[in-house]
């Protein structure tokens, strides 16, 4: 075995340890019995700790000091491989074992008290422990700042989306608030101008929407034979690219809720299982970033799904799925619940206009707090003060405020950024394969998903981890992210699309 | 931290490690999709190897001699702890790894060849492989008797119930030979001489099944909390004692199977709960070993449940359950259906008369098979013969023959002596928990297991592994196991409970 081998066989065993903790991690919140959380959390937390110790052996060091050593310029896909091994390894040696401990243990503790905070409505019951919290994320993004060469908020960001940079989301950021707000003031005023979408009767039992759900995603291309659909409080996707678990909760006076969020997974799902089989289980054959992920599951759910083709598609399933009838299933009116357009004030179920002004607040004040700049006590006024300004509304409680989401009380500083990206790299997407496929969306409106999924399979999950986010989708638009294009889309779809026809 | 304390946490890491196997063998059967079972094989094989890494280390050795040479006598707990550790390990470093893995290929190997020989009802199909699989399993024995200074075929037989020796099963045996064929031609006569149970009309809905079942276990002490149910083509119970999950399967035509079949698991189960929580997660701390084991599914399955008492107080419930009407559905009826006798050629539909006569013959035939008296090409012959001989029936086939269990197949001789065991253990047991608690029956009558599961928790579950079989039963009963008491719990519900009642 050469040293580049024995590199592949000790990531593939690394990969398999990271497999059973996300077949762990489903069961917990799909499967298991509230009593046995305990347990299982130790049953993780030794998972992982062995997945870190074959990281950080020393072996591991030699190994890729050899395999660089030989590593020939002639094959740029093993060098990216080496180079994201070393990535990988860096990023994990870059911490002192004492300081993941003690992180680990003041993530537990903040989540608990920021859970009794939101139940309670008392922002003061979490703060000293986020104080606390934050300090060590603040030690963490200097330790890997140190080792990567990268500003402490950059070492962060460049966790969830590798490349990604402030610097980057600054300069985008600022293009969409130019036009965001104004945008939302129209749309909501066109609404205005208009008789509501007739609402749908329900209640839905939540076994036909479960059916209904595998029958969309059977349609879409989700693979039985390598997958599952059940139910969590959050919706997530997991597993791994040959068993992809997602899940979604019913709700039973609004199943478009349920529906629309497996569509969202089953995006996800795709890129999972479309990521190249002759590097599973390494480093370079896993999915890119955050941002590309979400890219993926917004391509299929806010692109494909909530367009009027499809939905013009959907309505007569919808229908017979639920016994519905009468006008409010009408493939129009579904279309025009499902792109309705509100000033919310959570994030989960802002609409596409409104939701990057949400992730603007949430990276300015990220990174103010990690800076030190914001007080965790003025925490609650920023928030509101940026509410007022970006989206004009304001939160009555903090529950409904710097409350509502659960990332940085878990210790996920950076992670907002790349929602945001990924909805705008779904949107270049979707235009580049309706470019190179121009039936693409006729073929929605028939329910047939293979030429974009055939398209997103060529073009983005096939490359795995092998070229970053900014290559990704260089390669398969010609050219970089382009504020232009999200706003083209918001305005076709929110504008164009509702405004009323003439004949 | 002394020796032993390293010793506890190295064992406890291990433990974990089998839990997290548990819990993947249970998805695997339950919840896994199809295409995900070739890298669901890697991740069990990859944890397997990693627990068995700890467990060989070169430290462990260290250890337990450290630990060894400081245990005080006056603690005699530890001393069985730590007991239990080193026969962990001598059974682990008993066999070189290249014997294991080759052993692991062999096992697959003749376990495919079993399904097509199953199939295609042809022993020669699977017979070349089970030759080949039975050498590994002689080296296996040898390897394992030599470093426990055991007899082989007792090497193998002490991996399933520590302590248990084929000299013990030959003396119990023999006493069960002289009056199980007699007694079954005495309970058919008699069984001929009445008219036959009324059957009861279905079908029986899944989810109604699953309803009642859970409404069983609940009845009887199942704690949700820590446990689920779930279905899977073979029935059994896994997880680990904080979240015990066992499964069924259903047929629509008759929900006594599945009823039966979820008591059984409980009773397993409710052993799993029970285990001591202060040595959760290690060795002494874990169920004793598989007689043991079925003697708790036994006594709740065939000796508190297939009861006149309990099936009366089921009876208007499941009545009520499926919507039944009358007289098929009385407590008489349903007890009579519960313990209805045949001479069926299949061991896992066998009832409690029949059952030890499959296993003797199965015992007799595993050990001619590893002396190499019998060769592998003799063995359905030898099969037909000892049925003949035994149960007065020949199998028209194989399928229904020497092909109809995985056991040898999978590699596992010496495992079927334990359900006998078990089962004589259970009525032991049971008949100890009536002394006392005289009022035992009227309980179960009334549909209160609190009483016997009271019992069984202070003087079978909360031992764990720090008594032997036998002196638990010693212990519980007041005596080593009594083939009079089992023969006398199998003539009193099969000829004296048949009799016809005379006013």
């Amino acid at each position: 075995m050469t040293p580049f081998d024995r590199l592949c066989s000790r990531f593939r065993r690394i990969a398999i340890l990271e497999e059973a903790v996300g077949m762990l991690y489903w069961d917990t919140a799909a499967m298991m019995p509230p009593g046995a959380a305990d347990g299982r959390s130790e049953q993780l937390a030794t998972l992982r700790e062995l997945a870190h110790a074959m990281l950080v052996a020393p072996e591991t060091a030699d190994e890729l000091a050899a395999a660089e050593a030989l590593a020939p310029d002639e094959d740029p896909r093993r060098a990216m491989q080496l180079a994201l091994m070393r990535r990988r390894w860096r990023r994990a040696v870059a911490l002192p074992s004492a300081l993941v401990a003690e992180l680990s243990r003041a993530r537990s503790r903040c989540e608990t008290a920021w859970r009794s905070a939101r139940t309670e409505n008392d922002y003061a019951i979490v703060a000293p422990t986020l104080a606390a919290l934050l300090d060590l994320v603040r030690e963490e993004a200097a330790a890997l700042g140190s080792a990567l060469a990268l500003a402490p908020y950059d070492a962060l960001l460049d966790g969830y989306e590798p490349g990604l940079r402030a610097a980057d989301c600054n300069r985008i950021f600022e293009r969409l608030e130019e036009f965001l707000p104004a945008l939302l003031d129209r749309v909501m005023a066109l609404q205005d101008e208009q008789p509501a979408p007739l609402s749908l009767a329900g209640p839905f039992p939540v076994e036909r929407q479960a059916a209904f759900a595998r029958e969309l995603m059977a349609n879409i291309g989700f693979d039985f034979d390598h997958g599952r659909l059940d139910t969590s409080a959050h919706p997530f996707c997991g597993g791994s690219p040959d068993d992809v678990r997602i899940t979604t909760r019913y709700d039973e006076g609004d199943f478009l809720k349920a529906i629309m969020g497996v569509l969202h997974e089953t995006g996800h799902a795709l890129y999972e299982r479309g990521l190249p089989a002759d590097l599973r289980r390494q480093p370079a054959g896993e999915a890119r970033g955050m941002a590309v992920h979400e890219s993926q599951s917004l391509v299929l759910e806010m692109q494909a799904c909530r367009s009027r083709e499809f939905t013009g598609w959907m309505a007569p399933r919808a229908e017979a799925a639920f016994g519905g009838t009468g006008d409010a299933w009408s493939g129009g009116n579904l279309h025009r619940l499902v792109t309705r357009v509100d000033r919310g004030l959570i994030r989960v179920d802002a609409n596409e206009i409104a939701y990057p002004l949400h992730v603007i607040l949430r990276f300015r004040l990220e990174q103010a707090l990690l800076a030190g700049d914001l007080p965790v006590a003025d925490l609650p006024g920023a928030w509101s003060d940026g509410m007022a300004s970006m989206l004009g509304v304001r939160p009555a409680d903090d529950r409904a405020g710097c409350l509502q989401d659960i990332h940085w009380y878990d210790g996920g500083f950076g992670y907002f950024p790349t929602y945001t990206l990924g909805a705008m790299m779904a949107a270049q997407l979707f235009a580049a394969a309706e470019a190179a496929e121009p039936d693409l969306r006729r073929h929605l409106g028939a329910g047939d998903f293979r030429p974009l999924v055939g398209w997103l399979r060529r073009h983005v999950h096939g490359h795995g981890a092998l070229l970053s986010w900014d290559e990704i989708l260089r390669r398969a638009t010609g050219k970089p992210l382009d504020v232009a294009v999200f706003r083209r889309h918001l305005e076709r779809r929110y504008l164009d699309e509702h405004r009323p026809r003439t004949a």
